[in-house]
């Protein structure tokens, strides 16, 4: 075990929350069919925010709940594939927003599954020894990446963010075991966020296309077929059995792909909760949003054990197995 | 020490060479202007490549070189500010085109301290335990992301990607300490890659903007004045004087800035290797295609102590210190 512990945890999401039934005045859709189809009766949209201003917003709330200083943090690590620029990086914007003075600060993009990524990144610089203390936040507003005609992806996706502050410890706590694996050969299933290839010299080379694609049909096949064998071999790396883990949470894509993993691992739905219905798929925040209000419930107690899911675009799949 | 080496270097840069005198047909500039201020004659530009292809490119010359099999990776790193896409990530493209079928991937963004705060995250790997054998590659397209009219940018910056191969060790060899630093109050001196933030609901909330903005003046003074504190602090923890270093490989923005910087420590530019000259800066690729030309020409000897420096957009900076 690589020990360590999450000493808070923290959400923001925008207040505008876009209903199923408002949906259906821009396209051809209804609840009737999104909500069977995919766990999803709501989702939040940013009004003026952007994603570091999200971030931002969870790293104030992670320093009121822990009583850290700002100054106490060594690192800021965001996870994002929907960044306000591609520079500043968003981590270092949310850096200058609390004035954390001695910590550095990187974006990691795994898209869906950067969650996952994220705190497999922050946890390596804690188990390093290199540092102390950290921040990690998973911070999305997908809905500035969607076009609101296409009713076969602006119908799954939401804004927000979640995150955690990681502290090296001696308790019996920390990190067990990852499994991360990317299926890049597959990549074309989840397309998004491209700005046209183009110089004063060749002219363009591929155009600009901000928009998200996604072949649902094979990114549910995929995630249903690969996720098991991933989380699989994060529980042997870890000597546990899926009866050992006593909450997974899943990346909050779709219910149906949750509903399957649970009855793969044998598993009843009450240990694996779900908040999509209210937040759609919010990407790298996803998980982190769903920690948060399982702590703030009391649902995840010390002692627990906690397995984080990851999958998505990339394609990508991780798996980590946390003592609580 | 943490204990791993640098098994093999690579690096890739698009045929087209754009010298200064080219510019001069696009806007009002001229080699005389331009290569006194910054230390640029030429830089090079993709044609039909982009990001990942580069970036492919140099993971195939790190496999041939090493005798490595792509199966023999645990995992794929690219620091990049300019992906082809914000999905899939450009790490994931990598590692489907050279079948890496045992990694993840994933990318990192800390603009121009890309090259240092990405191997710091593929080293922390290694030092955590989990992971044995990391591949780490930065690359990036920049003239896709520059206005061609307006000089003060595009005479600067230039396309390419450079990587590395990492290992655990038992040799004296590895990463003896680090010292990284966000600056995020100023992050608005080097502004790129801005999608539009919009949605049905609420319209236009701030514009497209794909293209670089950047307070010269601004970042000069950032770079000459704070970049020497970092790299002492990262000296301190390794327990060396500048002298110590025989090589300081420093991002490659302006010569101006490594000769100030050299000056500063009292070193000779010999211990300062550029090359800006044939490429302009390269973000986070500079310093991994300036590590390959050392490499390649014999420069770089084992046993060397190397100083790796970065600085950037975030703002931020990055030193490292290796036994080579």
């Amino acid at each position: 075990m690589e020990k360590m512990k999450i000493v808070a945890t923290a959400r923001q999401v925008p207040e505008r929350v876009v209903t199923n039934d408002e949906l259906t005045d821009l396209m051809d859709t209804s609840d009737e069919w999104i909500y069977p189809r995919t766990g999803i009766h709501n989702r939040h949209v940013v009004t003026d925010e952007n994603t570091s201003d999200l971030a931002t917003s969870v790293a104030e709330k992670l320093l009121a709940e822990s009583g850290w200083s700002a100054n106490d943090l060594d690192f800021i690590i965001v996870s994002t594939m929907s960044p306000d620029a591609l520079s500043p990086h968003t981590a270092a914007i949310v850096q200058g927003n609390i004035e954390a003075t001695n910590a550095f600060a990187f974006d990691v993009n795994a898209a869906c599954s950067g969650f996952v990524y994220g705190l497999s990144v922050a946890s390596a610089f804690l188990s390093s020894g290199r540092y102390q203390k950290g921040m990690f936040i998973g911070a999305e507003v997908l809905s500035k990446l969607v076009d609101w005609q296409d009713r076969t992806v602006s119908v799954l996706f939401g804004d927000g963010a979640g995150g955690v502050l990681l502290e090296k410890t001696e308790e019996q706590k920390g990190l067990l075991a990852e499994e991360l694996q990317a299926y890049g050969d597959s990549g074309e299933a989840i397309l998004t966020g491209r700005f046209a290839n183009k110089n004063a010299f060749v002219g363009e080379i591929s155009p600009l296309d901000p928009y998200f694609h996604q072949d649902g049909r094979g990114v549910y096949s995929f995630a249903t077929r690969e996720v098991p064998k991933v989380l699989n071999k994060a529980l042997e790396k870890a000597g546990l059995t899926a009866d050992d883990v006593d909450l997974y949470l899943a990346h909050q894509a779709n219910h149906r792909i949750i509903e399957s993993m649970a009855k793969n691992f044998g598993q009843p739905m009450e240990k694996f909760p779900t908040n999509m219905v209210e937040y759609g798929n919010t990407s790298a925040a996803s998980t982190a949003i769903l920690l948060d209000e399982l702590q703030k419930t009391g649902k995840i107690k010390p002692g627990m054990t906690v397995a984080f899911v990851g999958f998505g675009g990339g394609l990508a799949i991780g798996a980590q197995i946390w003592q609580f």
